[in-house]
């Protein structure tokens, strides 16, 4: 047990759980969403913002901060709590996602991958351990283990191959660990085979992470298919410890995940949304630059407790959005995180209040 | 006199004064700097943080908001203070700099400008009526004349032409006028040429307006060369009347002319400036992107009291510039203009407690 890290449940409502992840950086009430930081910062907003509209930990790219500004920066400049401003809580992906979807420039391994950076050309390589390595410097609250993630469309020969190396992998990470302060997060592969999956997660958990996070998934599965995969791995993990679909995704992609048990969430798409102007609502996406907006007064959602929706209107949001001016982007950004953050916030409620599977459905 | 407006004159060092304009929407303590808020929104910074580092009153750009979203829109939205959620003063320019900044696009003659817009291609007109109607449609508590800029380097009879055309444009403005809850300036002209300044100055007081504005300046004179033109012109504008030096300029700059008795300003530099990664600190211009800055986790200016360098480094502020992570434009941007608004607030002090050249000359 990692000093100072704790995650307790405190409700459950069928497979749905609410709980708390301690950190020495602070506490997460699950389920939960992780805005993404890509460079250590999410898209224009600042920490207090961010708090302000309840975010409660914040994920980083291992990949994007170790080509810049490199990890001894991050390090010397007190890790990402001290380098970001954000002091409470951290993850950090293994930087393996953006380095595989290099593509012809990277080359893959039992070793690790070798990859030609695409800011200098240099040939780089990542193994389980410089992964780890990497991380440990990040300093963020909660790592994650290098994986190989197979193509959902894959056969099943591809599957287990890549499901096999990223447990040889797992167990590689797991002896490079230096830190005692950081937590670290095993994940399950096996494609879209529940047998393989359920055996990626009894071999996962053989080794023995503080956590557990479903990966490869919201890569094109239909939703019913990932939420079959999702409860046949949540099966064997141990309900002890949180798990973490990772990349998933739409918000009603969320809920799905919540009602199977899973704990932690992170997605580009609200941030990714809000810099095209596409705003989330309890109307549905709202496409603000669209010249319907023009002369609208009314707020982006008439329904949100943010503070974009209680200052301006959609008609200011559609000009500074077709002006380009930076200032829309983050109003929009804002506005779809605390979507996000509302939701998950909801989402504990009902749990508690055993009313989760009812106001599920009126997710749209 | 025009209800709810009203300028006192509070204290008097040297030429130097420090007063306080109270319009509908809160009062101005003077001299003061107008942050730009060209499309209706200072480059990536809402209200509450233009207000939080010492914001009291904003300038807009009538042509950007004339051409997109349209002054229509704006009205229906509540005027520049309910369009844009900043509740307190704001002043709009005319619109003529920027139409005239279109060069061959743009055509000059008594009645007024015609020109073809960037946007769209469409023949457009501005003259002295209608840049006092779209900023009545906009709304701002401060409206200007349209005027004629001459080149600083023009020769005399150029300057007189424009100088003349701006007085029968001024007269037209007036008595162009409907609104009456909206303070109307205006401009004084005649080049670099002292006494066809003093002749502009008494005709346009005779017109007679609730302030008056230096107008072609910061075009490239010396600094020596501009302080007595502005001198010259003080001399002959009524005492009870707010002065404008439009578009400058750098802090010296700034310094200079409120030792003159001016007591407004605007300029583009600490935003644009900011968005550049150029940061102004008592150390002078610091250019954040350079690679020395890499691992310093030094705030930006030690001295400064705003609200990035009390949270954030050198470093990560290099980082995010680097990367053009919109965070990094908008902490640069809200940074410089913590600059520029805490100079003005020293000036105020030093003009109240009667130190203002031994103040002046310590400003680099």
């Amino acid at each position: 047990m990692t000093l100072g890290f704790s995650f307790e449940r405190l409700a459950e409502d069928g497979e749905a759980r609410a709980g708390r992840i301690i950190t020495p950086h602070g506490s997460v009430e699950t389920p939960a969403f992780m805005p993404v930081a890509t460079y250590g910062a999410v898209r224009g907003l600042g920490p207090e913002e961010l708090a302000g509209v309840g975010a409660q930990i914040l994920l980083a790219n291992t990949y994007h901060l170790h080509e810049r500004p490199g990890d001894d920066t991050v390090r010397a400049l007190g890790g990402l709590h001290g380098f970001t401003g954000w002091r409470g809580p951290w993850l950090t992906d293994s930087g393996g996602y953006q380095v595989f979807s290099l593509g012809d420039r990277m080359k893959l391994d039992d070793d690790g991958v070798t990859f030609q950076s695409p800011l200098d050309g240099a040939r780089r390589t990542l193994t389980p351990e410089s992964a780890v390595a990497i991380q440990e410097a990040l300093g963020a609250d909660i790592a994650m283990a290098l994986d190989e993630c197979p193509p959902v469309e894959g056969d099943a020969a591809r599957a287990r191959a890549a499901t096999e190396r990223t447990l040889r992998w797992a167990a590689r990470a797991a002896r490079a660990r230096r830190r005692e302060d950081q937590w670290f997060f095993g994940i399950v592969q096996g494609g879209a085979f529940p047998a393989l999956r359920r055996e990626s997660a009894l071999a996962t958990v053989g080794i023995g992470f503080d956590g557990y996070a479903h990966g490869g998934l919201g890569l094109g599965e239909e939703p019913e298919q990932r939420a079959d995969l999702l409860a046949e791995v949540n099966q064997v993990l141990p309900p002890e410890a949180p798990r973490y679909a990772m990349g998933i995704g739409r918000p009603k992609d969320l809920v799905a995940a919540v009602a199977r048990g899973v704990d932690l969430f992170d997605c580009v798409l609200p941030t990714r949304h809000g810099r095209h102007g596409v705003l989330f609502s309890h109307e549905g996406l709202l496409h603000m630059r669209n010249a319907r907006f023009q002369n609208d007064g009314a707020p982006p959602d008439a329904r949100c407790d943010c503070p974009v929706c209680a200052r301006h209107s959609r008609g200011y949001l559609r000009h500074l959005l077709q002006k380009g001016e930076m200032l829309g982007a983050r109003l929009a950004s804002l506005h779809n995180l605390r979507f996000y953050l509302r939701l998950l916030e909801q989402a504990r409620l009902a749990i508690r209040e055993k009313r989760f599977s009812e106001w599920a459905g009126d997710v749209g």
